[in-house]
């Protein structure tokens, strides 16, 4: 076993950090390491107030007169339009709606539509399942003309061509957290006439994004995970400015009309982003969103990444120095600059490992085969926490841990 | 002038009114008539209860374990069983998910392929606009080979032929409130080898509805009006059991596979009705459409179906006895059983109308050019909420409010 930090240095990395702050804005859950604020964002104290007083006020009492006395009908705009700064695009270039399948379903119907005659969905095998479940469904529905195609995300570049309509990947990877060459692979894209629509809802929140300077056509991202909205909270979707003229929203849904309370017989899509919209939107998650976003306020991202990458290599060293021999063996990019907010370790028994962790009140999660995933939320995470973590892993990994008949009984309890 | 009840009259029907009970499980503000339950529906006591719970315990405490601890998997499948007596279904035949608009798409799309070679979903050029632009939309995608083709709702059954895979139609009329033959489309529907989506939006929680007794394909509904679940909440989706092994969803999210944890490249269609979820389920939402419904446990929707119709009889009457010459001209069906729990007159100056009695807390809506639409929610309007809302109608159509420079002035502010 080789040097590492005691406890008492590690907390000394808390006391000058700038972030430590933001921790206070969370509820968090006593006797509880958080490590996957990547699949589940924690509840601030804002959503909690505010969802409560839009119940009750804007809902209970002013009823169906909120939709304008509280600008219901902006909400998706709005929302969008706080979103923007923190991946590089301008207001009016976001609009918070519907599910991140869902979303991504409508940017690559429009993308194929502004690329016809091209055949491919170009896109990384390894990319989140319901993206490419999405893509395969819409192939399934336009029909032969239109094919996915799948291939390792490093040979995305050299698979372009004339025959590619548009790449869609993810922009942190959400098994092994590695990060991908958004501007590299987009500028690729473009040298073959393809557009581009990225996922980032492992980046959102967490990293620095630029989608304006790296000229990203299309975006989509999850609101539920670095951006701290609440389980299955509606998604976000980029359009760029200059393509938003010319764009097709295949669910054309009364929202996304000019005019929805005209009631026309036919669709006439409304001018800007708004015509990316579909049906009535969800007030409720809308709010919770709205309000998990005041602690983004004033906060430098690159602050956030700094610390992401300091958490993430604390993390990695504890590990490797206390448990080098024990089987788990780093998924993700050893270098802190190829990673985001996320560290996974593959182990042959990464499934129990997990269960025990959760079980002593370490939570992270598991991905079949064999991945230990553990997210980084700089927020509200703090250097001790993983500290904490690391010795409650150790106590598992010795082997008198296995061995115990109270491990198992727990175990077979979880 | 002709005779009608007096207010103490009325009141002796809430005496009476065996529902008048449901009224206490809501937070009714005070000061408000509100008759626009067909649009937003009233918020009751056990959705503040369950969603403080939700956001506080769930979310905020247990965090990513209750996707497992608390079910929240499980919750699109378990509020659609709930939904299910509502509508004359089986359990396993109704699920909650997405926006109506977005659902309506999926079971087009699924019609569509049930029925190939056939090139139009037949509609009613009156329905509501968003299923005729979600139905446009899809048509746009899926190319030449499929139109929507618009009719007026009486045309339906003659328009009907070997060229139409499926009639798209509306339980009851947005606008007039007519009730739609469901069984007697249906049967036509089916002489032709058409399939039939109904969108349930404006008769689900106030009328009766056997969708297996009609031998209803496919349904799509609304839980934000008559069953209160809040502004934007999910919408729910029926495909009646015999179809659910060959159905199809063009949306194929990773929570429509079989096995969403498992993350395969490819997409393989849940067993059942599963299938015909997508993204990630919007669990608050989703608990507050659960909570909202536990007001129509034990209800009789034969008794909430005659509260309806002796409600908006006594609004008819009451109407035309005191404002016979004003102007209003019923725009609903004058025979209450044709009529859902809506009453819509037309009038010339039916904006400033509705707008003046939402400024005396006499809330409807109105549906441009010139209709004023009042909504009766059985749950928890009173005969006597009918009664003073008249009243206020009357001191509004009497032309010395018109004269009167406080009306003009408060209307200028509205």
């Amino acid at each position: 076993m080789t040097n590492f930090p005691s406890r008492t240095e590690t907390a000394r990395l808390d006391d000058g950090d700038s972030l430590a702050g933001c921790r206070a804005a969370f509820r968090l859950p006593d006797g509880i390491l958080y490590f996957d604020g990547n699949s589940l964002g924690a509840l601030s104290e804002a959503v909690v107030e505010r969802l409560g007083r839009v119940v009750e006020e804007e809902w209970g009492r002013d009823l169906i007169r909120s939709w304008n006395a509280h600008d219901w009908m902006g909400l998706p705009g709005r929302v969008g339009d706080r979103i923007a700064p923190l991946i590089g695009a301008q207001p009016g270039e976001v609009v918070v709606t519907d599910s991140t399948s869902i979303n991504l379903f409508k940017v690559l119907a429009a993308a194929l539509a502004l690329r016809p005659g091209r055949r491919y969905i170009l896109s990384d095998e390894a990319n989140f399942p319901t993206d490419l479940y999405m893509a395969e469904g819409l192939a399934r529905l336009v029909g032969t003309e239109v094919e996915l195609r799948l291939v390792a995300a490093e040979a995305i570049p050299a698979a372009l061509g004339s025959d590619v309509a548009v790449v869609m990947a993810s922009h942190v990877d959400y098994q092994s957290g590695r990060i991908r060459d958004l501007a590299g692979i987009t500028e690729a894209a473009h040298a073959t006439g393809a557009l581009t629509v990225w996922d980032l809802s492992h980046s959102v929140g967490v990293l620095p994004i630029d989608l304006n300077g790296a000229g990203v056509d299309l975006a989509v991202g999850c609101t539920y995970k670095f951006l701290n909205a609440g389980p299955g909270a509606p998604a976000f979707l980029y359009v760029a400015e200059r393509l938003q003229g010319e764009i097709e929203n295949p669910l054309s849904g009364w929202m996304g009309d000019t005019a929805p309370f005209e009631f026309q017989t036919s669709y006439r899509p409304a001018p800007g982003l708004a015509r990316m919209l579909s049906g009535t939107p969800p007030i409720m998650s809308m709010v919770a969103l709205d309000a998990a976003l005041d602690v983004f306020q004033g906060i430098d991202l690159e602050a956030v990444r700094a610390k992401a990458v300091r958490l993430t290599s604390l993390f990695v060293e504890l590990v490797e120095a206390r448990l080098g021999g024990a089987g788990l063996v780093l998924a993700s990019p050893r270098e802190a600059t190829a990673r985001g907010a996320q560290i996974s370790f593959r182990h042959d028994e990464g499934y129990p490992i997990m269960q025990a962790l959760i079980a002593r009140g370490v939570i992270g999660d598991f991905r079949a085969p064999d991945i230990l995933r553990f997210g980084f939320a700089p927020l509200y995470l703090r250097f001790v926490d993983v500290w904490d973590a690391v010795e409650v892993l150790a106590e598992i990994m010795d082997q008198d841990f296995w061995d115990d008949p109270r491990y198992r009984r727990r175990l077979a309890v979880t």
